[in-house]
């Protein structure tokens, strides 16, 4: 009976979500000159570049895509998670081990929250790091190349979703468990759940020179949900905020089960505590299995490596450094202010939204004010930590932004709003339509001490007639606003592609200053790398064929070759001899079994074909890269396995 | 020597074309109101719509991207030759035979050139086609779902290039090869290329109600490169135009060799005689092994077919039905103007643009004027078919589009301009430079009787600093111009993904109201379909073990399951009983070696996990459905393989 009665309550939800999809199409209101003046606002005209980069979770493409702002235009895809046969990422020899993991080879994954490395709780610039949530996974992107450069599975983790945000000097990406799991993991019963599963909550070192990722320690937490998390900054850096839901601890229908509790809880976590008990030999080393996988600029070859063991702590080794918060109910979003004084948790079954103070937390901690326990870990009052409340400010809030000007910017999923709320009053300042069921949104500079508060934008999750329809298959809408004046003004909706979970966006100049236009050719350690047409050719080892290949505008070398024989492995090992900028050169090979690869000035990339039958087989550059980019390509002949055709090769004269 | 000195002309191309890209940053020049009157005709304000479809081929992305004019946004990625980890496409069960040739699973396409289907001349929006270069085969996309529903692979081709253009009645779909090759395959020396290769050009039937493709025929012709084609209309309705270059046969550092001839061709194929020799038994039925691959809208699943013979037609069969016109130099583009009279022949190492007359070509065919023959093929004199010439015009012209007001546009690689000018009289009208080095342009309603001349836009190859930079790789730029006025005025730039090769683009409407937006339900014919939560099971049969599962919101049925062992081949199949527009459900289970899912709604769609290791593993919702959606989870419980935990699953009660 109580389970119907929440099965209707979530059907309301519903409801009102698809109610608020039924608004009538609105535009921003304005028409004439108003209108034109909101067309300049986001018209970057041909030659000039926008102000702004943001950086989207691809979602369920387990990619990152990079857009500009105020234009909302998409300029590249960065492979991540998932091969991505444009490029030959996944596919290509040198990249493959990227997508290796405990699991094996995995082609796929689902990337939610980007978040750029900070200094001094500033943005830097340096790199993006972004989870992977199904076969837990943190990337590192490095924004001189936009390149996926490291990968560290997280062991122990299971729906990787409070993840990836950094502390405010980088010294850890952090990336916490969604669903609880047995750890060790075990066989048994699913009904067992309460009490036996954990939730790991990852703190991953980065070095500071290189980046360089390591698991440093693991907190083994109760089997809860741990949803979003965000770092302590300012007053409050040394401590990461998690939220959870299912603290009831359900292991079925959790829309109903895990929506029990009149609160759930804000996890507190003193990392610094923690880091200086591992720091002693604190924690357990534990049998674990996970990948490492490591991108090479100067070989352009990524390697993997299995790890075998994993630093664990438990809460209760460490007195001091763990305590929940009570927040209503099963809270998502967990966002901590500039100042790092407040701590809102976004309560998504909540009519009100919760703010807690870091100040009145360390109040109640140092009073020892406690209202309970749950597994050892004190739990505070509410009302002790409790900064404040924006009463009914909307249905189902999700996410909350600031502008560093003391405002603050949250989602309502269900009523389909951005709601603009000052902190320390509490009071709701404007509130602006979504289209539709808006999910997060962000300001430039969002998780550091200096947002850019110029534009927000919200990304939706229902799209339905928002662009020209696409069949059954929508991409998800964003809608871009300016948050200079008092009130917000919406400006543009713009398609993404995937699902955007968040986005990391920052003002365009560290980067952009930054940013790689070639690979020094000189630099090239490829152990099959040709960096001259002299050192082209092809060498036969068993039935395995290495062709060391160069190409230049409008040619490859060699571009006939004899001798290849059906059975064979045939290595063709690419390098791009240009070193201009923007001229990368393609190849591809008629049947094979792989993608092309793209390969950009400088580089050498691999790709395998197993020919099957025997003939004259064409090749070509799948990138127009000249006026004779028609004229380049090439042949290899396939003899049967018995032939004795020798191994030749040749450019510009016929084999003989 | 003459090579040398020919590899001087081919780098002096480039370097022109570099001097091009180094042209100060230029936007389109206005400032202040006008400015603003820019900004204005590219601002699609929130809640409007776009007035065209664009489609835009993603090149080495394998796939087909949905654009809207004249915001210049993307509305969708349609996985079309490459596997798309977004949605699952080529790695589910159901579309994984969308991918198989007689090469095997090939998981990666060269897309180029898409086309709408026609009736009368004009685009009437049903399908879209599109080829794939590397392994050669034309899909079919329907424009109600925006998914591919068929694959054909086209035998005895290399380099699918001169491909996918459609007849003025959609009889035929028609696919030249761009690399002649020896048919049948055959192992033979490269250097005996020359009299021996051959080229086929294939003439896919395309059903008039269902749409089914079809090889009706494939003329095998002389050992050239067959580089772009388009079908004759109105008065030339029932012939099909090829551009050739390597008439010299050259099978090594073409750059060089096949830049000899003063001359290639444009072959004329009268298909309609050659049809109605087909239709009387003519041509040969020839072995042959190719994949025809077809989407059941109704069972959501592919199926992969291996056809074995083809029938071929030799030119010297069928008298009077193939010519060439002579043609300066390497000629790449070959457009025919809305009326038909006009063949342009963009010899892309030509001074002038050449252009044949339809009218004079059948003259000169019916007094039997003929300069000599290839392979038996007649030559027409050039000065007989020669409508006229736009002299000097720019540098390196490759495509030709048309107004429908008697102007044809055409794009210069390396002067880096769109030239305008006339039919008829072929005066150069106005020149507009692109930044940089333009390779195709799209005016909507380009191959067809009624171009929609309102606007055009440029294909660059060429990006630099056009955009915020992304590292060494950088997206494809596009520029949007106005064409309704005299003058060209330039719009807009905006990134592609991939590398557009050609666009199709039309007034949105008649796609707009076919649009598809959920899947009944009832219509669902998939053999693993649930259609109800009560049709849900678990089914073991041998170590495969099929999961029968439901989605709605927010929750999978079932969602616990135990039983599974080490060892098993486990298939969820996923029912969506959505009903609802926009509301997809995704599926992802933690390791497994496949991508998730994305279901919509009425559809089922099927994947596979081989559980390594003992444990209770997650799956989740990947798709950001509902306010619960969080909540949207479940677990299986993996045991050892010789265990003995029965197999049962639940939904919102413990397993006991």
């Amino acid at each position: 009976m109580k389970n119907l009665l929440k099965i209707n309550i979530a059907f309301i939800f519903v409801i009102a979500a698809f109610t608020s999809c039924n608004n009538a199409k609105s535009s921003n209101g304005k028409s004439g000159a108003l209108a034109s003046n909101v067309a300049e606002k986001v018209y970057v005209a041909p030659g000039e570049h926008d102000e702004f980069y943001a950086f989207l979770s691809g979602g369920y493409s387990g990619n990152l895509t990079v857009y500009g702002l105020p234009s909302g235009r998409m300029f590249k895809e960065i492979p991540v998670f998932s091969q991505f046969p444009t490029s030959g990422y996944g596919y290509s020899e040198e990249t493959k081990p990227m997508l290796n993991t405990s699991h094996g080879f995995i082609p796929w994954g689902d990337s939610h929250h980007p978040d750029i490395s900070q200094t001094n709780g500033e943005i830097d610039g340096r790199f993006i790091f972004i989870n992977e949530n199904n076969t837990p996974r943190i990337a590192k992107i490095d924004l001189r190349t936009f390149e996926t450069t490291e990968i560290i599975e997280v062991p122990n983790s299971a729906g990787n979703h409070s993840s990836s945000f950094v502390t405010e000097n980088t010294e850890y990406v952090v990336a916490g468990t969604r669903f609880s799991i047995p750890i060790p993991q075990r066989d048994m019963p699913i009904k067992d759940y309460k009490g036996n599963f954990q939730g790991a909550l990852s703190f991953i070192s980065v070095a500071p020179e290189t980046g360089n990722m390591d698991i440093k320690f693991q907190i083994l937490m109760p089997g809860f949900n741990y949803d979003l998390s965000h770092p302590g900054r300012g007053k409050s850096h040394g401590w990461f905020f998690f939220t959870t839901y299912n603290t009831e601890e359900a292991s079925t229908l959790l829309e109903v089960n895990a929506s029990q509790n009149d609160k759930d809880f804000i996890a507190a976590i003193n990392w610094k505590k923690i880091e200086a008990y591992v720091n002693n030999g604190g924690g357990t080393m534990m049998p674990a299995n996970y990948a490492h996988n490591v991108y090479d600029e100067e070989t352009h070859t990524a390697t993997s490596t299995m790890k075998k063991e994993v630093r664990v702590v438990n809460p209760s080794e460490v007195p001091g450094a763990v305590y929940f918060l009570p927040t209503p109910k099963s809270p998502h979003g967990c966002d901590v202010d500039p100042s790092g004084e407040y701590i809102v948790g976004n309560g998504k079954l909540s009519a009100n939204l919760t703010v807690h103070s870091f100040t009145k937390m360390l109040d109640a901690i140092e009073n020892k004010k406690f209202a309970g326990e749950a597994y050892g870990i004190p739990i505070l009052n509410f009302e002790d930590v409790l900064a404040g409340s924006v009463e009914q400010p909307g249905l189902g809030p999700l996410h909350t932004e600031f502008d560093g000007k003391g405002n603050a910017y949250t989602t309502f999923f269900i009523s389909s709003e951005v709601v603009k709320w000052k902190l320390g009053t509490w009071e709701v300042l404007d509130r602006q339509p979504t289209f539709y069921s808006v999910g997060h949104l962000t300001i430039p500079g969002g998780n550091s001490s200096k947002p850019q508060g110029k534009y927000m934008f919200a990304m939706n999750k229902i799209t339905k007639d928002r662009y020209l329809p696409t069949g059954p298959e929508l991409e998800h809408s964003a809608q871009l606003y300016d948050i200079s004046g008092d009130k917000m003004e919406l400006l543009l909706d713009f398609p993404t592609h995937g699902e955007p979970h968040y986005a990391a966006a920052m003002r365009a100049d560290l980067i952009k200053e930054r940013s790689q236009k070639i690979y020094n050719l000189e630099d090239n350690k490829h152990p099959y790398a040709a960096k001259t047409d002299a050192d082209t050719k092809v060498v036969r080892k068993g039935n395995e064929v290495h062709i060391y290949m160069t190409t230049i505008r409008s040619h490859f070398s060699p571009d006939n070759i004899e001798g290849v024989k059906v059975g064979d492995k045939v290595y063709f090992h690419i390098t791009n001899l240009e070193q201009d900028f923007d001229v990368p050169h393609g190849f591809a090979m008629i049947g094979q079994n792989s993608s092309e690869l793209l390969v950009m000035p400088g580089q050498t990339k691999t790709s395998v074909w197993e020919p099957k039958q025997v003939g004259v087989w064409p090749f070509y550059c799948t990138d127009f890269c000249s006026a004779l980019h028609q004229e380049m390509q090439g042949y290899v002949r396939v003899s049967a396995v018995d032939s004795d055709t020798p191994l030749k090769w040749s450019l510009g004269e016929d084999i003989e």
